[in-house]
């Protein structure tokens, strides 16, 4: 790969700092460099095309055919593969690597010694040409690692407005819905789907395989192996169901659904009573699939008993429940369950 | 802002190197640079203090305003913010970012991959101008991060002969007294006071506004959500107190303390066994508070059954107590919680 | 430390890059710079000895005395100690750390941010010359660190084919042998012995001196405190034996051993069932060292019972719990322990 300089990439930098070292650069034939103010042995590749306003600080590099936005910032010592796609307004801070075939949205931050796009753990991956795509608006904090796909869905994906605490890790093939936080040092494997708002707390591990449902939320420091519902909270050690997130679902709905009625149906689902063998929804000791089933044909029943709001949220795990005994590899976590 | 060398700059470094390139700075009129053995690009920004010996290595850049002790050694791609004031004696390794408003005392050494000072995760945080302080002799391992305060207490303090093992990470506006050690991989959320001489085993979590008490000891990997009283050790999972710590009293006080009576003190606090109603402190089943004040009140009693350090050790231990009534925001961690 | 290019270095560079930017070195007397494609500010000290097709990317340092064999790749800012012996078609990634006195095998990759052979967080630790080797075909995840070894023992073993998975710790004098694979954010502490084969999981802890026997599997986050025997699963909190880890019985040995008579040693060696006093190996209430010694006295008369390959299994369990009687700092880990 030849590093050559671009002559519209001068545009993106102050006026000032258009001026070359040519005296210095005729020594070295190859590469050329770029000479600038505040701007030592920054290397930037060919066909790449730099927006307006880009500040490229020392040392950094940029591979061949990389896009970058408008107005966007790389530090020292930061190196950027050929084939990206880094948006605007973009802060990428020093000692940053990111790898060939990523994509950064707009107004992202990523903090010092995080690691973007590397090749998965997996023992599979043979160098196939796969990709990151990370959203707008994502916080990616110090030493967080993702990395791209294997051939198994040729990508990682991660969501808008996601923070990424420090020294997250993000597997191969996974992916992440909007606005999910997840605390520092958790480690997601490969194939895990988040979707969106669910929040995982500090130093948890999660499964390959492993589904978060929407808005669940995890507490810190749980291994979690198998699929969460959604609008959960889970806790403890083994991890269990414990009750309905209703922090996120006031949030989210905006409104104040029927607290006990919920409550009802989250018991009836998931903390399996033997004492109490029957309850208003239908009989107990049915198989998860078949109670979250009668839930869901009582759904347009209970119109006078639930809003729509809280009809909705308990709809939404009815649906993943069911959904789970299809699509999901590792079974399904509920209140009462024993390792 | 602008790099400039400082004239006396010069001064800090062996007398062979202060020889500039003076050709090669001509034709970069800005920034100018040191061009000096083993100083290759060395950045130095405009009114920093550089004391006399201070090495700085290869491509490593200070900040405006810094202020650097004598005979300090920092390494190389390594970044120090402006407004700092780096000690003497330290050694700070290559790869490490220091942020701006950071204060580094004398002998500390930092190992790479170290980022102090950085914003915090706190979501509330719109860039205040804050501070991180650490103190004298700290130890701090790869990969460390510890973030600056917020505006809730304007800094994030770590005291001297702190021990910070590899990864580590410390929130903003935590406090961590002198001598204490932390082990590897262990997450101490925001406002989290850790009183001197404690010892946190490794992969720890500590929740938000914990505090943990004077020469307490905490084994690896629990998940601390309470106040841990002083000198008393935790282990398990869930956390819980399960004897004083004799081996920090008999280190920190240099004397046998009365372990019987000290044990039958802490099984009276923490272990509220219903068997036992009534022992010779008093009543079992009241608050632990009334069960603190009760041993508070027969500390002036007692003087014939303990000597006065086991004395001081039970005093401290119901002051902190009593004190978690008020000032504390997490509720106490005991020997027989339940989560 | 004199910084030199050796003159044989060129040989190991592209012959078109070999033309030294004879001007700019002549302004610097010292350190002498390579100035060639792609390899700005590449220092090579003295007494090296570098390969055939050796690429050193820009700004990398290698120290007085290393050996660099040929076809090896060093990434950017990545620097290397003096004394270490890198071996061939190693990749040694960009912003990597290798201390002195580090042997690297061939066929190595090592990932960015990682830390080869830096001091011990042993307090006991004064700057002894201490080593760390590391095997062939390794493969060091970003952000490992491998310390070197103390006095204690004077290196720190990394077998062959050994993954070390991202943020991996492993502490002084530790040993691992070869094909061991350790996941994510795993800390083992120093003076840890891991036998070959041996499986761990992400987010465990490994105390010191414990010893990890061949072929075992550790579940993730596990708090390892104790011995675990070869071929032996390990799940839960508190970590337990749960069975034999067949899975690997089988790839090992691969022949199909005789599982109920196997499950039947296990159960009587681990799983102190007092209802079953008496099996046919012995009593049960035995220690575990006597009930080992049962099972390997009748090691050779189950020759009609078990296969060659079930009995080798058993037979070497029980070796090890017979060693750990005398070799063993930490005691055994057994199927009902609790702590």
């Amino acid at each position: 790969m030849s590093w050559a300089i671009l002559s519209w990439c001068t545009r993106a930098l102050p006026r000032k700092t258009t001026r070359l070292a040519s005296s210095l650069v005729s020594t070295l034939e190859y590469p050329t460099l770029v000479f600038i103010r505040r701007n030592l042995y920054t290397q930037v590749a060919e066909n790449c095309r730099i927006g307006d306003g880009v500040q490229l600080d020392d040392f950094c590099r940029i591979g061949a055919n990389t896009v970058i936005g408008e107005n966007t910032r790389v530090g020292r010592f930061t190196e950027i593969g050929s084939h990206c796609r880094i948006g605007s307004f973009v802060r990428i801070d020093s000692h940053v690597l990111v790898d060939s075939n990523t994509q950064v949205g707009n107004h992202c931050t990523v903090y010092p010694f995080a690691v973007l796009g590397y090749p998965p753990q997996d023992k599979k991956y043979k160098g196939e040409e796969t990709s990151l795509e990370i959203g707008n608006r994502c916080q990616i904090r110090e030493g967080v690692k993702v990395e791209r796909g294997t051939s198994w869905s040729n990508k990682t994906v991660i969501g808008d407005d996601v923070l990424l605490m420090s020294n997250v890790y993000v597997g191969h093939d996974s992916w992440i819905g909007e606005h999910v936080t997840v605390a520092n040092n958790v480690s997601i494997a490969g194939h895990v789907k988040v979707f969106p708002f669910a929040v995982i707390g500090g130093h948890c591990a999660l499964h390959q395989f492993v589904r978060i449902g929407r808005g669940a939320m995890i507490g810190g420091m749980s291994a979690i192996r198998r699929d969460v519902p959604p609008f959960c909270l889970v806790t403890g050690t083994p991890p269990r169901l414990r009750c309905l997130n209703y922090h996120q679902i006031w949030k989210k709905v905006g409104n104040h659904p029927q607290r006990k009625w919920m409550k009802r149906c989250f018991d009836y689902l998931f903390l399996n009573k033997e004492d109490d063998a029957h309850s208003s929804f239908g009989p107990h000791r049915e198989s998860i699939f078949q109670r979250a089933q009668n839930l869901l044909f009582q759904y347009a029943l209970q119109q006078d008993v639930a809003c729509d709001v809280s009809r909705d949220v308990i709809r939404e795990i009815c649906t993943f429940i069911l959904d789970s005994r299809t699509n999901s590899v590792r079974g399904l976590l509920t209140g009462d369950c024993e390792r």
